[in-house]
Formats: C-alpha cells, sequence, structure tokens
C-alpha cells in the first residue's frame, strides 16, 4: 500500500526549520508494509493546501496530514482538507467540551478560537489527543483514507500509536516488513562500516542504513516480502553476522542507552549519582529522561565551576591546582567524593573541555576524563571527542553510561585514550 | 516571485534521511526575493515525477529539481522532466567530451553508463559541474523556468552559485524580503494569538507564523515588497504593535532565553546556581550549553532522590515528610539551601512531578514548585504544566529561566496558579 506524507507549516518553508515528523511517521508506515511514495511541505495556504490534498486523494490510497489543526488562523489543515474533499466543516460539542476540561483543570479559561479546533470533517472520526488541544481525524473512503495529526511531535506520536495505527492496520494489505535494528557505542561509524559493509553488501533484498549521533551508531535492517517467514530469515541472518562482528559494543536493538543502564541498575538494586562538570546536567537530565528513574538515580552534583568541584564534592583545592580541572586525579576524586556524599553504589564524574575556548597544551578542546566509581573501585579513561560543543558533551554523556553498562555486565573496560 | 522545490531520491522516503539541500536553496532564493511555496521529496519513479513537475510547470514560475542526474537507471530525473514539459531528450556530443576528459585526468575510463549524462532537455542550457560528472540544466520559457541541479551539496551549491544564481537574478522581479522576530516566555499559545492576531491580520502584505515549543514561542514576520524602505516599513509597524501587546513577556528577538540570563547575569556580575529535581538536569544543561556560561553559571545540586534534598541541599527531612517533596516549602529550601551552599547569588530550585506516574491529590503530575533565592530574598511559585514527562520538564526549565530574567530586570513576578 502506498502513502504519502503532507506536512503543513509556513515554519518548515524558511531556511532554519524540516518537517522530521514524516522521519518518525515513515518508520510507523514501513512497519505495516505500507510505502512512503512521497512527500510535501506546504505553507499555511488553505487553497494550496486544499490543491494539494486533492491531488493525493486522487492517486495515492493513504494520505497522512501533519500539522494546522492548531486553534489560531493560520491553521488552515482542517478547511483545506474539508474544501479537497468536498466536505462540510461539523461543530461537535462534545469536543469542544473535552477541550474546556482540559482548560479547566490547568485552572485556565479556554480562549474563544479553541472552539475552532470542536469542528471535524463530514463523515471523519476524531482521534483523541491526549497531550493537547486539537483533536486528530480519521476519514475513510472506499479503499481509500486521509488521517490528519497535529504538528507538535508530543502530540502526534501518542496519538498515531493509539489511535491511527489500529485503523491503519485494518486497511494495509498483509505485505510484510520485517526490521532488525542494532545500537552500538564505542566505535567510530567509519570504522564500523569497514566492517559491516562487506556482510551487508551481500544482501540486496535487505535494505541496510547506518545512522551515527555522538557515540551512538544505529543499524537497521529492512526486509519487505509478501513471505514472513523470508523476511525474518533474511534479517535474522544478517543480524547474527553483525552481531559476531561487533559482540559487546551493541549495546541494544532500539532501547537508548539511558534506558539500558537504568534497566541494569534496577535489576541488580543498585543506585547511581553523577558529577558533572563539562556535560553541565546533559548526563543527568538523559538518565532522567526515563520514567521511572527514581528507582535508581539518586541525583548529584553540577560541578561547573572549580569551586563547586572543591565546595560541593569535596575535592582536595591542591588537587585542583596541582593537575588541572581536567585531569585523572580530579575525575577521580570527583567520582570517590560524589558516591561518598550520595551513598550511591555507582557515581560517574565527567570534567573535560567542551570548547569552542578553554584547551590547554595538555588538554586540548574535546579532552574529556570520566570517572567511575563503585564497590570494585574507581576507574578513570581519558578521551578526546572530536567536534563542536554540543557533540563533545553529546559523546561525554554517552561514553559515561558506556563505562557503567560495561562495568554493570562485567566486561572488559573501555581502553580510552593516551594523554595528548 | 514563488518557487517550488522537488527532491528526487529513493533514499530520502526512507525513515532516516531528509532532504536539506532545500534548506541551502530556500535561503539563497529568499535572498533574492523568491518565495520557496511548497517543497516535494519523490522517488527514483519516473512516472511520478513526470506528473509532479508537470503539476508545478502548470502551477509556479520556478521549479528547482535536486538529485537524479547521475549516471545510473535509477537517475530519471532528465526522462521524467522532458517527459512532463512534452519535449526530447538530446545528445550532446561536446557534453560528452567534457566528461570523458574529466575521466581521462583522473586517469580513469569513463564507464559506458555515463554517457546518459551528456543528454540534455530540448531547449535546455547546461549548467557546467566543476565537481562531478552531471551538467545540471536550465530550461526557461515566456514566464517560467525550470533549475535541474545535481543531488550531492558539494556539486549542486558551487552549480547554484555560479550559474544559476545570475540566471535567476535576470529573471526574479527587484523584491525583499524583510524580516522580524519575537520570542515570548509566559503566555499560553492560544491567549497569545488571541491577542496579537487582530494586529498581523490587518496586513496582508506581511506572512505571520507563531510557533510553540513549551513555555517559549516564537513569532516571525515576513514582509516581502519591491521596495526595502516600505518591506522595513511593514515588519517595523507590526513589530511595535506586538510589543506593545506583549510587553515584557517578549524576552528576546532570536536568543533563547539560556543566552538571555547569562547576558544579564554576566552584565550584573552576578552567578547562578540551580537544584533540579523533575527536571533532572535538563535547567543546568540549558544554561551551560551556551559557550562562556562558566562566566556566571556555578553548578548546584541535583536533588532527584529525596535523600538528595536532605543530603546534598540540607533540606530538613522533617520539612519533606510535613509537606511533602513537591511543595512550596520544600521548593524555598532548596533554593536557600543551593545559594547557601554555592555561594551563588542566585539559586533556582525545581521540584515537581513530571510524571507519567507519582502524581498525587495535593500535586497532581504537571504541578512544578519553582523557587528563586537571591539578595533580595525568596520567592516561589507553583505551576501546572500540561503535557507528558518532557513537555513538563521542558515548560519548568524555560519558566525557571523566566522568572530569573524578571527578577534581574526588575519586572513583576510571574503569577503561578493556585493550588490544586
Amino acid at each position: 500500500m502506498d502513502a504519502e506524507i503532507i506536512a503543513v507549516g509556513s515554519e518548515l518553508l524558511t531556511p532554519e526549520r524540516l518537517d522530521t515528523n514524516s522521519l518518525w511517521l515513515t518508520a510507523q508506515l514501513n512497519e505495516l508494509g505500507i510505502e512512503v511514495v512521497a512527500k510535501m511541505v506546504v505553507g499555511d495556504d488553505r487553497a494550496r493546501l486544499a490543491a494539494a490534498v486533492r491531488a493525493v486523494w486522487e492517486r495515492s490510497p493513504l494520505l497522512v496530514v501533519t500539522g494546522g489543526l492548531g486553534p489560531t488562523e493560520d491553521d488552515v489543515t482542517r478547511e483545506a482538507v474539508a474544501q479537497a474533499l468536498g466536505r462540510q466543516l461539523v461543530f461537535h460539542p462534545e469536543i469542544l467540551a473535552v477541550i474546556e476540561e482540559r482548560f479547566h483543570r490547568a485552572g485556565r479559561v479556554m480562549a474563544g478560537i479553541n472552539r475552532r479546533q470542536a469542528y471535524l470533517i463530514e463523515g471523519a472520526e476524531a482521534l483523541p489527543n491526549r497531550v493537547g488541544t486539537a483533536p486528530g481525524q480519521w476519514i475513510r473512503e472506499a479503499d481509500r483514507a486521509v488521517l490528519l495529526l497535529p504538528g507538535p511531535p508530543g502530540e502526534l506520536k501518542p496519538m498515531f500509536s493509539e489511535s491511527a495505527l489500529p485503523r491503519l492496520r485494518a486497511i494495509a494489505p498483509p505485505l510484510v516488513i520485517r526490521t532488525l535494528s542494532f545500537r552500538v557505542a564505542g566505535i567510530a561509524e567509519s570504522d564500523l562500516d569497514d566492517r559491516i559493509s562487506p556482510v551487508y553488501k551481500r544482501y540486496a533484498g535487505v535494505a541496510t542504513t547506518v545512522l551515527a549521533a555522538p557515540g551512538d551508531i544505529q543499524i537497521h535492517l529492512r526486509a519487505r516480502c509478501e513471505d514472513e517467514a523470508r523476511a525474518e530469515a533474511l534479517v535474522g541472518e544478517i543480524g547474527r553476522q553483525i552481531q559476531t562482528i561487533l559482540g559487546d559494543r551493541i549495546y541494544s536493538n532500539s532501547d537508548p542507552m539511558e534506558v539500558v543502564i537504568g534497566k541494569l541498575l534496577a535489576a541488580r538494586s543498585a543506585t547511581l549519582a553523577v558529577a558533572e562538570s563539562c556535560t553541565g546536567g546533559l548526563l543527568a537530565q538523559r538518565i532522567t529522561s526515563v520514567p521511572g528513574s527514581s528507582a535508581y538515580f539518586l541525583g548529584g552534583l553540577l560541578v561547573y565551576h572549580d569551586a563547586m568541584k572543591t565546595g560541593l564534592a569535596g575535592v582536595s583545592p591542591d588537587l585542583v591546582r596541582e593537575h588541572g580541572a581536567v585531569s585523572e586525579a580530579v575525575a577521580r576524586a570527583l567520582a570517590e567524593g560524589t558516591r561518598a556524599r550520595t551513598s550511591a553504589t555507582y557515581a560517574l564524574a565527567v570534567t573535560g573541555v567542551a570548547g569552542p575556548s578553554g584547551g590547554t597544551d595538555s588538554a586540548p578542546v574535546g579532552t574529556v576524563f570520566i570517572g567511575l566509581a563503585g564497590p570494585e573501585g574507581v576507574v578513570v579513561r581519558r578521551f578526546r571527542f572530536l567536534g563542536d560543543r554540543e557533540r563533545v558533551r553529546a559523546f561525554a554523556a554517552q561514553t559515561a553510561m558506556d563505562m557503567l553498562r560495561r562495568r554493570l555486565l562485567g566486561l572488559p573496560e573501555v581502553p580510552g585514550v593516551a594523554p595528548a
């Protein structure tokens, strides 16, 4: 089954913004065996959007429209789709009641313009929005369907998963797509591709994608067949070879690192605390982005300024003076001090130079020391991450968590790099 | 002048890849006063691409197609555009000679398939490719034009700048674009739009976009006129009215909140520390994402677990027992304790229920207390943020920084909400 996606929003036609919702949606549709054959971005322009919707309606069995369901005059999706399909907009008092109740719960009064969000296209089913005010809409006619979703990813994703997915599953023909993914830490993208490309290039029927983020490479395998067993056999065959090559550098199939270490800590009834200098909260923020992380994450110390390293974490001022704040000695003292002060089972400490300034001869920009203290003792590794401030920080946070993962699994320590 | 962009390539329809060429192209076109009114991605499918090109040809004066000019069977742009325009493909021996020469210089023999790249659409001008083998093409007819560019950014960009730009400049009417932006905190999107839409709706010649992130709304004004002075006067006129309406809720023209508070702190030689519970590091992470933030940000305490609130920040266990960790009293004690322990000029403390679980009758999910301690004393505000965990945390971090901004500027405190 073919689908097209239209993202609505003039901001998506500026030089600064891209429609990223379509990536997530494509992955979801592909899972159902639905192929995305074209994507479009249209501004907040009713006539233009109506024309685009009309054209897709005539040529493709499924259209997904994202955005333009907000309460303002800019939000033209409802009107444009109604016009394209030659249908009326119908006011639904029961939807208005839900929106009003939402505002009421927040102790606010609904603005009059939110009334616009209580209109459905004639014949459409409303898809509830748990997160925001705009309901989605689902329109089905003979052999075609249109799905309207809100633009904010935080609203779009739960609505798609909870309301759109079952409806799409009912209409998608049984073409099967089987995917297998791996997430990998502690290896450079080019190095990884050199090792695994001889494997995946032998399989023309399987699409292989390698996506690199700092310290985090994702490998996606995708086979699309009419025969489920064949699709599964194909991805399984490549997957086993990749696992053999990459071994314990594979840290999950899809869970991000913060989820992986969370599960490992929880399973061991262990707790974690952190001390962050150059990452400035990023490490803790990632760990606490996981619902339920309070079961194993205690908290820790933000030791951005050197006075905090001594004052909060109890690192000796002499040690900082002698070795510098970005040093193995200070990373060790931070990890030990944080573990002692919080009584956590493990403590991770990160101190480094994220840049763009602040580099020295002995610790150039990108130098990061990561200390891990636990019942078995303390290890410190030195790293040199390449890239801008954001990238260095992302690498540092990911690598710190990977050090903990390896410790929890009893794997050999990552090597780090020699001093510059 | 309006333009549309079509990016060609099946890889751009996967869940992993986006058409990023269009961002660069949009910036270039906007500089010429050319507006991008729609963008599309089409796979390597000749019929589908031909239909898309035909539709744009009929409705927009300029079409830019990127990609699909390579030598393989997958590269269908030449054939599809020729078909859409009802023109022939014409073999040009002089182009073939250039391609052969290119291979020759590299010490290689040209593969037979590269011959395909020596075909031009009837009536097209070839645009030389300094970097690769595929020439671009420029087709001009009466009041419309089509520009074909290679997909690789390293080939597309020099070709655009050297060959396409002068041709576009010759056909683009001398239109100028002037923009003005505002960033706004402490107001809901619908409330904001209710207030400012009566203003911007009066100006048909100015495109106004309102973009909402948690606690952070961006307003973009964009005037497009033949006369530069007129464009500037237009955005200035609307801008002044919006400023009058929104007043001190406007926190910058484009700087994010963490940059705004950084500048305010630095200008006052003041320092900041934080204590984070439900935001778990997000607030500090945003503050330290700014290069040079070490000039004013000291660090602070991650008091995710209640034991950290008492152990690290010195909050009395009785206080936590009596009022609960998510309470005005604990937010106050956290802010005061953090300020005392770090000797910072200001301390921000955040304690709340980010969800999805952990809500209580007195503090349902989304309840967040933010405390701000400074030389002038301590204030605590209670908020109720709507949405999922990520959204509640983002709202809390943004609102905490806005409380500090208002304090530093001597503005009235934000009201917060009454207890549930």
